[in-house]
C-alpha cells in the first residue's frame, strides 16, 4: 500500500526563500511532506535535473469579460485556463467586472457561471468596481469582500470604468473599512483622451500613436494621484502593470515614504517596446501589441529591472487580455482600421510569463531562483489572501507545482501555444528554462505541452482578507 | 531752472544685482539717471541711510470680486491700492473673473469699471478662467491676450471656479497657442470635498479642520498634476502659493527635469502656521486666518526658505484677499459659525508683504537685499510682461520707488494698516525694516503710513507676453 | 526502533519566506523531514504555540581579539559562545585580527588555537586586514580564501587598523580577483581624530563625546568612499553596522545605481541612543554605551526601519565587542577616565540580538516573521557562503534550531545573561519574544537559560565563496 | 570742458538684473552715472547695437606657475593678462602657489614679482596651500588673508599638492578662523594614482587615457568629501571646475541640505568631450586636451546646463592652464610620450570663456543675458571679495567694461588668440557673440583684436573679505 499519492524525487525544490535537493510527497492534493528521500508514492515522478518550484499564479487575468460593443475576448475561462496550466501556472485571478448600471452581486454571478465547471486551475475573482453608487459601496462590496472576493480594482481610464477621483476616494474608504485590497489602472483619463483627439485630428491613427496618445507622464500622474488618495485614506494599495521609471519612482517615493503602496509589473514591460506598435513599417500588425499602459522603451526595461532588484514590486502578472488579431473579432476588424484607438486593448500571455521571467531574470542574472518564486507565486498568494495553501512548496500547501527545466531553450511561437488568441505578441523570442510538468492539487494536468487535466477540474478559491490590506474595521 | 522734477540723493540703490550709494534722477514719472552725484532736482529728497528699491510689485491680490452669495470682500480698488502704496507697493496685479456662463470679456469691463478711476496704484489684470467654453478658448481668451491681459488663472478646487483635468487641459492648450502664462491654484477639489464632509459628519467644524480637510498632500498631489498636464502640451506653468516641503519639492522635480515651472509663495507660509486656525482655544477667532492653501507649520516655513534659497520660487506675493472678521459682512457670519466650510476664504496681506519677507529674510540673513527685490519686485516685473519699465531702478524705468528704513523696528498692528479688512493676521508680529516713502511714477504717493496720492491716479497697465510663457504659435 | 533521532512536533516552523504547521524530522545533525506530521524520534519535543526558526547566525562578533595595550575582552570563545546560544544563535563568525607587521596565516593559527575545542556552537572566521603588503595581498590572503576564510574586513578607522584609500583600493582588488567578499567598518579616521582633538582640548572628555567626535557626516563620508572605491574596482562589499539614516541613503543610492553594496546593521541602533551615553547626567556609566559607530537619536531608529523594511540592510548582527565596565579590566579603569578616547570600544549583544529585533520589529510590526529569520539568519548564511547547510529549515540543513516563544514577555537584565561582561547595555529593556529552547547540529544545547551543550562542540567552519562576492576571477 | 572722460552711449547696458538701453558715463576710471542721455564726454563711444556689460571676470586662472621639473607654462603675466583683455575680461585671479617646504609669504613676493608692473589687468592672487606646517596655518595665512588675499585653494589630488584629510580639516578650520574663503580641487589622489598604475601596467599610456584614469566617480568622491569635510568644520567652500553630473549632484544635495556649498564649472565641460583627448586616431594629438578634471561627455554637458540653469554653479571661469602643445617645453616632449602622467595637465581658455558661455548659453537660449554677466562677472566679483569695486555697470564702480556684439559669428583659432600657447583647444568651434572692445579703469585696452593699453598698467587687488565665506571670528 502507498503512503503518498505521488512523490517527486531528486528535484531542486524551490521555494520564495530556499532552493533545496529535496522529495516532495503528496496525499490527498495537499502537499504532505518535503524530505530528504521519500519512498511509496503511488506514483513516482523523476524530477533529476529539474527544479521544482510552485506552480505560477498569475493575479491579473482577463477572461471572457463581456464586449461591450466590441469585439468577443478571445478567451473563456477554459482556454484561459487551459493556457495557463500549459505554462505552469495553476492558479489564476480573474475579474468580474461590473457593468455601469449593474448590480455587483449579479456581476459576480454572471463570471461564476462563466468560469465554475469549465477551469482547468483553480481561480479566484478580483471584483472591478465601475460604478460605485451607495449601495455598492454601503452593501454590497463589504458582503462580497466577506464572502472571500478579497480585492478589486478601479480604473482611472477607460471610457465605461473610469472612476472620478471623488467616486476614488469613497471606493479607498470602503476598502479601507471593510479590509479589501485596491488594485488600480494608473493612466489619466482625460489625458489620454485630449492626446488622442489631438492625434486623431493630426490623422496620426496608426496603431503605433496608441502609444504616443497615453506617454510615461500620463501614467506617473496617474500613479501619484492614486498614491496621494491612498495617504489620505490611510488604506494600502496595489499599482498593477507597471510600465517603466517614471510610474516605479512614484511607488518606490511611496514606499520610502513608509505607506502601503505595493507594486506590479508584466512581461509586456521588460519585452516589448513601442516601437513594436509600428508594426512592419507601421503597419496594422502594430495592432498585436496594443496594451496598456503601452510598452515603452529599453531604458524602460532597465527601470523596471531596478524596481524588481530593489523590492519595488512585489508580484510579476501576465495582463493576460487576449483578442484575435485576424478575422471577424480580429483587433484590425473595420473599426479598428479607422484608428488605434478601437484597437481592442490587451495581449495574451498567461502561458509565457514563467519563461520570460525565468530567462531575461534568472538565467540572465538579474534575480535569484529565489525571487522567481516568490515574484511568479509566493507573493501573489501572500497578497491576495491565498496565503498558506497556494504559493509555496511545503506540508499542509495545496500540491500545485511546476517542475521545470533550467536549461531548455526554447523560441516562443504561436503554435506552441493553448490560448484561443491567434497570435503571440512574444513570438520569435528565445528563451531558456521550460515547464515540463505541471501538477494541480497532485494532479498531473499538464505534460510537454499536452493538456492531461479535464475542464471544470479547477475550483473557485474563496479568499482571506490580505494582510498586505488594512485591518478590517470592526 | 531744474534739470529733474525729483532727485533722490544719499541712498543706498538696489537692485536685484546691484547694491551702490547713488543718486536717482526722476523727469516726467521717469528715472533718467542714475548716478554719482546729482543736483537740480525741482524736488530732492535725502535718503541717507535708507535704502532706495523698486517699488513692491504684488502679482497677486484679490480685489472687489463678486460675493457669489457670500460676503463681499473687505477692500474695492480704492482701500485695496491705498494699502498697497501704503506698504511700499507700487503695482497690483488684481484678477478679473469669470463667472461661470458669462463672457470673458464683460468680466474685464466689470473690473474695468471697479479699478479704472479709483485706484492710488497702477495696476493690471490677471484672467480667471472658469467656464473654457469652445468660444473663450478660440476668441476671447486669445483676444484678450493680444490686448494685454497676457496671464491667466486657472483653479483646481473651488466649487465655482474648478476646472476638471480635461478643461485645464484645453486650458493649457490655449495658453500654448496665444502665448499666455497660466497661473494654477493647486489643491485637489475631490479631496477636499471627501475630507470636508467626513470632518463635518463628526461634527469637526471649528476654523482650525479647514486646515485639516486640505493637508499638504492634497496641494503636492494637485500639484504634481498640475505639472504633468503642463508637461503634456509643452506649456510653462507658474504654481502660486505654495506652502510647503511637499509641493515645494515637486516643482524642484520639474525645474530640474527642464520643465518650464515656476513657483510662488506668500508671508502667510513663513509667518503663520495651522495652529492660528485655533484661535484661542479652538475658537471662532481662528477664522481670521483662514485662506487657502492653509498655513501649515514649522517645518514649513523652513522648506520655503529652503525654496526661495535655491531658487525653486520666483516670487514673493501677498495673495491679499481680505473679508471681514466681524459685522454683518464678516467671516463670523451666522453660516460661517455652522463650519469652516463657509468662512470666507482669504486674507488681507497687501500692505505687510514687504515687512515680513525683509524681517525674516533679510534681516535675519537667509537671503540677501538683492534677492528681496527680485522677489518682491523684478521678478513680478519680468514673470508678467511688465518688464522693461517696472521693477528695477534703471533709466527709463517708472519711477516706481520705495525708500525704506533698514533699522526702523516696528509691530504690525491693525491700527496702522490702511485696508478695508477689520483686522490683519499678522497682528502682533515684530519686524525690522518698514517704508518710509513710497514713490509712484515719480509722485510721492505715501510718507510715513500718510496716504499723500489720490484715488484715481494708478493707471491700467497693458502688458506684454511673458518671456517665462511659451512663444506664441504664429 | 526509531527512524529520527529527534522530531519537533506541533510548531510553527519559520523560514524566510514560509510559516507553516509542520513537524521537523532531524537524524545524525542533519534535518531530514519537514512533513504535517512525524512519528518515530527517539526524542520529541513537543513545539505546540511556539516558532522553530532556524538558529540564530551572527556574522559580527568580536571574541578573544588582543588587547593592544589597552584591557582584556569579556568574552573569549568559551564564555561568548556559550552567550551566543543561551540567546538563540548556534552560529557566530568572529574575526581572526592580523596585528600590523604579523602574516595573515599566523593570526588565523592564533585564533584556531583559541577557538578550538572551546566554542559551544560552530563558527568561521572572517580575516581583518590590517596589513596589506604585498605579500599579504599577493599569497596569503588568496590562500586563505581557497581555504575557507572567504571574507574580511577592513577598516576606515582606528590606530591600529585604518587603511588609507590607496590600501583600500589594493585590498578590494584583492577581493575582486580572488571572489572574497569585503566588510568596511566606514568612519573616517582623519575626521574622528580632528574632532577628538578639538573636543580634548576643550575639556569635553565624558564618554558622551565620544558620539560627537563621530558624527552621522563623518559615517556617511566614508560609506561614500568605500562605495566609491568598490565603484572603481567593480567589487561588492558590505558595509557593516549601519547606525542611521545618512550612511542608509548611501548604501540605498548604490544598490538603486546597480552597484553591489549590501548594508548590515544592529540593535544597538534600534534601541540605543546617543543620550544613554551621557550616563546619569553625564558621568562615567555613559561609558557603558560606547561602541563605533556610535548609537544616534530616535529619527536615526526610524532611518534603520526604513532600511530594514525596504531591503536596504540584508544583514543584522550584533557586532558583539564586549568589555569589561568595573574592575582592572574594565571601561572606567584609569586611563579611561581621562578621555572618552581611552574608553574600550565595543558592547556585548550576541546573546540579545533576536529578542530585540523581535519585539521591536515583528511584535510592533514593523517587518514579518519571514524578514526576521531572513535577517537574522538565511542571510547571513548566504551572505558568508554557508548556505546552504545553515541558514533555514529544509531537508539537508544542519538542525540548528531556536524554539521560540512569541508571547514570552521578559526584561532584558544582566542576571539573565551568559556573556563574560559585566552588564548588558541593554539593561531594562522590555521585550516580548523570548527563546526556548537552542538546538545546534540536532543536540539540545541549552533549554530556558540553561546550557546543556558542552564547550568543544562547535566546529570550524569553512566557507564557500559567497555568491554575492565578485567570481573568482580564473 | 567735457564732463566726462568718456561717455559710451546708445547701447544696451546689461547687468547680472537689468538689460535697458543706456548711456554709460566714466571719469577717472570709474563709472559715474549710467542715464538716459548723457552729453559731455571727452570722448564717446557709439555702441549702438551693442551690449555694453562689465568686463568678465575669470576667477580661475593659472599664469606662471614653476615647472616643477616639467614643462614651463605657456603664459607668463604678460601673455595671459593680454589674452584677457582681447577677450572681454579685466580683472584675473591667478594663483600664488606655495612650493612644499617653502613659507606662504615669500610665494606671494614671488609672484608679485612676476605680475606686477607686467599685467594688461587687475589682479589678485589666490594662494594655493601645499604645506600647512603651524606657522603657515597660525600665522602666515591669516596675515596674508588680512593683507588682501582672501581665498585659497587646496588640491585632494596631484604629487606636489595633495593634502590628506587630516590637512584638509585643519586647512578648512583655519579659514573658518580667518574668514577666508576655500576654492576645493575635488579628485581623489589613491584612486587616480591606482588607475594610473594599472592603466600604464596594461600598456595604456595614450593621452585618452587620462580621462580613464581619473572617472566622474573619483570627482564625486572627492566632492563629496570635501563637502562632508565642510559640514563638519561649519566652513563654506566652493568646488571647483566641475565636469559633470556626479559632483553637480553632490553640491546641489549639499546646498539643499543648507550647507554653504558653492559651485563653479568651466567652458571645457561644455564644449569638449573625452572623446577629444583620442585626438586623431588615438595619437598624441589627444594631449591638448589634457585638463583636470577632464572634460566628459555630452550628458555631462547637459547636467552642467542643468547646473548652471538651476543656480547650483555661481561662478564660469576658465581654468586657463595653458602648456606648448609642440617643442621643447611642450605637452608631446619625450618624457610626456611615454605615459599620459606625464602629459602636463592644463589648457589655455581665458580668452574664449565669454563667447563660448555666450554663444552656447545666451544665443541658444539656456540662459539669459543676465544669468551670463552674473556668471562670467558679478558673481565672481562677490564671491571674491572684489564687489563692489567690480563686477557690475553702476555708479562707483571702476569703469571695467566689454563691449559686445551679440550677432557676430566667429570660429575660434589660435591665429585669433593673444595668448602664450600654441594651439587652442577650441579650435574650430563656431559661435555668435563677440568682444568688440574692452575697458578697463576707462581706458580702451583692446578693441577688434587689438591691443591698445600697455602691460603694466593694471593693478593688484587687495580683496575684501568674501561675503560667502564664513565670518571671521573676532
Amino acid at each position: 500500500m502507498s503512503t503518498y499519492d505521488l512523490v517527486i524525487r531528486g528535484g531542486t525544490v524551490v521555494t520564495a526563500a530556499d532552493t533545496v535537493r529535496a522529495d516532495v510527497a503528496i496525499r490527498a492534493g495537499r502537499i504532505v511532506a518535503v524530505a530528504e528521500s521519500l519512498a511509496g508514492g503511488a506514483r513516482e515522478i523523476d524530477a533529476g535535473g529539474l527544479l521544482v518550484m510552485p506552480g505560477g499564479i498569475d493575479s491579473h487575468v482577463h477572461l471572457a469579460q463581456p464586449a461591450f460593443g466590441g469585439p468577443e475576448m478571445a478567451d473563456d475561462f477554459e482556454s484561459g485556463t487551459r493556457s495557463a496550466i500549459a505554462g505552469g501556472t495553476t492558479t489564476v485571478l480573474p475579474f468580474a467586472l461590473q457593468p455601469r448600471g449593474a448590480p455587483l452581486r449579479q456581476s459576480v454571478l454572471d463570471y461564476h457561471a462563466q468560469a465554475d465547471g469549465r477551469s482547468y486551475c483553480d481561480y479566484g475573482f478580483h471584483l472591478i468596481v465601475s460604478d460605485p453608487t451607495p449601495s455598492v459601496l454601503g452593501q454590497e462590496l463589504p458582503a462580497l469582500v466577506a464572502d472571500g472576493y478579497t480585492s478589486f480594482k478601479v480604473f482611472m481610464t477607460y471610457d465605461d470604468l473610469v472612476l472620478n477621483d471623488r467616486q476614488l476616494l469613497d471606493v479607498f474608504d470602503c476598502a479601507r473599512e471593510c479590509g479589501a485590497l485596491v488594485m488600480v489602472h494608473c493612466e489619466g483619463y482625460d489625458a489620454i483622451r485630449f492626446m488622442t483627439e489631438k492625434l486623431e485630428r493630426a490623422g496620426k491613427t496608426a496603431p503605433y500613436y496608441h502609444a504616443v496618445s497615453r506617454p510615461a507622464s500620463v501614467e506617473r500622474e496617474a500613479t501619484h494621484r492614486a498614491i496621494s488618495h491612498a495617504e489620505l485614506v490611510e488604506v494600502p494599495i496595489m499599482i498593477v502593470h507597471v510600465s517603466g521609471r517614471e510610474p516605479m519612482e512614484q511607488i518606490r517615493w511611496a514606499q520610502q515614504k513608509g505607506l502601503k503602496v505595493y507594486g506590479e509589473t508584466c512581461p509586456q514591460y521588460i519585452a516589448l517596446t513601442a516601437d513594436d506598435l509600428k508594426g512592419l513599417n507601421m503597419d496594422e500588425s502594430g495592432g498585436k501589441y496594443v496594451c496598456s499602459p503601452p510598452p515603452r522603451d529599453h531604458a524602460s526595461w532597465e527601470a523596471i529591472w531596478e524596481g524588481l532588484r530593489t523590492g519595488v514590486f512585489q508580484t510579476f502578472s501576465s495582463d493576460h487580455c487576449p483578442f484575435f488579431y485576424a478575422g471577424e473579432q480580429g483587433k484590425l476588424n473595420p473599426k479598428a482600421r479607422t484608428s488605434f484607438r478601437w484597437v481592442p486593448n490587451g495581449i495574451p500571455g498567461v502561458e509565457t510569463r514563467l519563461q520570460i521571467l525565468f530567462s531575461k531574470g534568472v538565467v540572465e542574472g538579474r534575480i535569484s531562483l529565489n525571487e522567481f518564486v516568490a515574484l511568479t507565486s509566493t507573493n501573489h498568494a501572500r497578497m491576495y489572501g491565498l496565503y498558506p495553501g497556494k504559493g509555496s512548496i511545503a506540508p499542509g500547501f495545496d500540491a500545485d507545482i511546476v517542475i521545470w527545466d533550467p536549461n531548455r531553450k526554447e523560441t516562443i511561437r504561436q503554435e506552441l501555444m493553448h490560448h484561443g488568441a491567434d497570435y503571440t505578441p512574444y513570438e520569435g523570442i528565445s528563451v531558456t528554462g521550460w515547464p515540463v510538468m505541471t501538477i494541480a492539487r497532485g494532479e498531473v494536468v499538464a505534460e510537454e505541452g499536452r493538456i492531461l487535466g479535464a475542464p471544470g477540474r479547477g475550483r473557485f478559491l474563496k479568499r482571506s482578507l490580505s494582510p498586505f490590506a488594512a485591518p478590517r474595521r470592526p
